[in-house]
């Protein structure tokens, strides 16, 4: 049942809470957990190459089913070589089922128990998307971990409604399940059940029953509070196998990360390092820098004395420069310095997990963010 | 009179032709002449790192005096440990003088004996350009060659036009000339005078009595065809001196720049290779590959075989997909490549050059860049 190649191992349980240090073993490599996976949405993330993407500490990079399904196709992928061979990303690769798009950017979103359909955000042509299907495209795309196709709410959202999405996402990780063919590629199932503990318990049984290599939460940082995402994995980490990996989909910032390793989160992928950089917004151990603000213009200081991305070997008054003259090079390197500073964030909480001081260390870390950081109404 | 450190050698004249092979030695360390400068207009050549910058063989990059001074101030950048510090490039760097930028990009732009004035094209505010202004900037920057302060027409232009812009041209290289206060900082004159060999004869010759560390031919690439500049070429160089360097400034394309090399020109900048591969053209020894054009959907070569950017890492088709989907990542390679390109050639002319076979070497480029090719209105 299990992927050729795969494997999952802990390596030690904190002392201070559920956080865990563990080995994910896949086809094209292994990854130290926890761990934090760059988004490179359409074969690329955003800004960077694979050789920059590789330089910031990053083992595995996620690709999304539904962007790359729709352009370039993932027939033309799989002809070039698959995900690895298209995008030059030699390392793991995790790609989504496109169950969260559906629900987030494609227009005309229609779900039947059959399948999705939608029309494409591009250009309006329809897309059927199946169980089946998502498997298929995943195949194509050769990625390392496949995820299950999802049925993903809003929140809040009546509890008939997360009910039925839940219901049916567990129906459709079975045909996930039934429709895997290359045995290279392991497959995640994902816990919904919105901000329910029962239905999430529920939910999680089921797919649990079905034996998969991982399991994701999904449908969070969908417009709940931390407050509420915290007690969704209150419930839902220790109702997961202990001897297989936990990945909680599109968290978060970096103290949302921190909390959900405290409760035993192995895996995190967003956009926010890389939209933010984009936006000019640097993560620091002293909180964000906003580096709009007139008061980088003359700072000679690098964003962090003793980050080794390439774009702290630049003055803070530099970058600002760059982004004040609408320079291509700012979005790269701030992309890169926030990739850079996440992979930091997760090998330091590695080493904090192994020493059995994981909670010190977050506290640590969230009194550095406190005390200092910008606020967007500083004045730019 | 010679700056400190500065010093020009020439290694051998090609039996073929006029081109030859020098060396350039600055302040900031030596480039092998005939050379290609990338353009790092705002203090970035646009889509790359530093790192990447010298991985295409660049020696040496060039700064426009008129931006930095608009945006962020000459001034900041000389707080900022200058040029060289604000932007990262450890290399040796030429700064124009603004005078391409009054004509071309200014608004309202007036030119009396005394100075430009001109209103910024960012934000409309008003500046003073005099001679001894633009080397004091060029000073605050810390290039290791500065240009004079010229008076650009465009072509084509009533004769006592270029007359007068002309002689006003050398007045101010002797005002240029006597604001040199940095030690460490060559000054180039520019020799102007149209399309009219003997303006350019008069131009050159008054400014060589002046000796300036090198010549500059300016005024070219402002609406003349390739006959017209080659014929300019073959009357300027000539009355250049055999032992300072030579610039062509603002030029060109691949064979442009062989036809100016086997003329006698050392030295180039032009915005060719990244405008157009932000653009998705990308140069190679078959001709222009438009990377828009649908034929390069499903092909799985790279651009070129034996080049070493990382663009040709990957497929022509990923390259077309990351254009295709907007992808930040499509300028940043190709503009790799396109500089990379230019530098191999510049590297294989020097080793023609070597070899007293330059013309021959122009000759099989031409040929090869006629052979292939795609041109604008291909499919796409």
């Amino acid at each position: 049942m299990t992927a050729r190649d795969f494997s999952f191992r802990c390596l030690n349980v904190d002392a201070s809470c559920s956080a865990r240090r563990s080995v994910l073993q896949t086809h094209h490599g292994s990854v130290d957990l926890p761990a934090f996976m760059p988004v490179g949405t359409c074969g690329t993330v955003k800004g960077l190459t694979t050789q920059m993407v590789l330089a910031t500490g990053a083992q595995m990079i996620l690709g999304n089913t539904y962007h790359l399904a729709l352009r370039p196709g993932a027939e033309i992928v799989a002809d070039l070589g698959g995900l690895h061979g298209f995008s030059g990303w030699a390392g793991p690769i995790l790609t989504d089922s496109g169950g969260f798009q559906i629900f987030s950017l494609a227009q005309n979103a229609k779900i039947n128990e059959q399948a999705a359909t939608f029309r494409s955000h591009i250009d309006g042509r329809l897309f059927e998307l199946s169980p089946e299907r998502a498997i298929e495209i995943q195949e194509l795309l050769g990625s390392d971990i496949a995820m299950v196709l999802d049925h993903v709410v809003p929140l809040p959202a009546p509890a008939a409604l997360v009910q039925e999405a839940c219901q049916r996402t567990v129906r459709w990780a079975e045909r996930c399940r039934k429709a895997n063919r290359l045995a290279t590629q392991a497959q995640f199932a994902i816990v919904q059940g919105g901000l329910d503990p029962d239905q999430r318990l529920a939910c999680a049984d089921q797919l649990v029953r079905l034996d998969f290599e991982g399991y994701a939460i999904g449908g969070l940082s969908v417009g709940e509070s931390a407050d509420e995402r915290n007690r969704t994995l209150d419930v839902t980490c220790p109702a997961l196998p202990a001897d297989k990996p936990r990945y909680l989909m599109g968290v978060g910032t970096p103290s949302d990360i921190l909390e959900a390793i405290s409760r035993g989160v192995d895996l995190f992928d967003c956009v926010m390092p890389t939209r933010n950089g984009r936006n000019a917004m640097a993560f620091t151990d002293g909180g964000p820098v906003r580096l709009r603000n007139a008061a980088h213009q003359r700072d000679p200081r690098p964003l962090e004395e003793h980050c080794p991305c390439p774009a702290c070997r630049h003055s803070r008054a530099y970058l600002r420069h760059l982004f004040q003259s609408g320079e291509m090079l700012g979005p790269i390197l701030l992309t890169a310095h926030n990739l850079t500073y996440y992979q930091r964030l997760l090998a330091e909480s590695r080493l904090a997990i192994a020493a059995g001081r994981f909670a010190a260390f977050a506290a640590e870390k969230l009194a550095g963010w406190a005390r200092g950081g910008e606020t967007p109404e500083d004045p730019a």
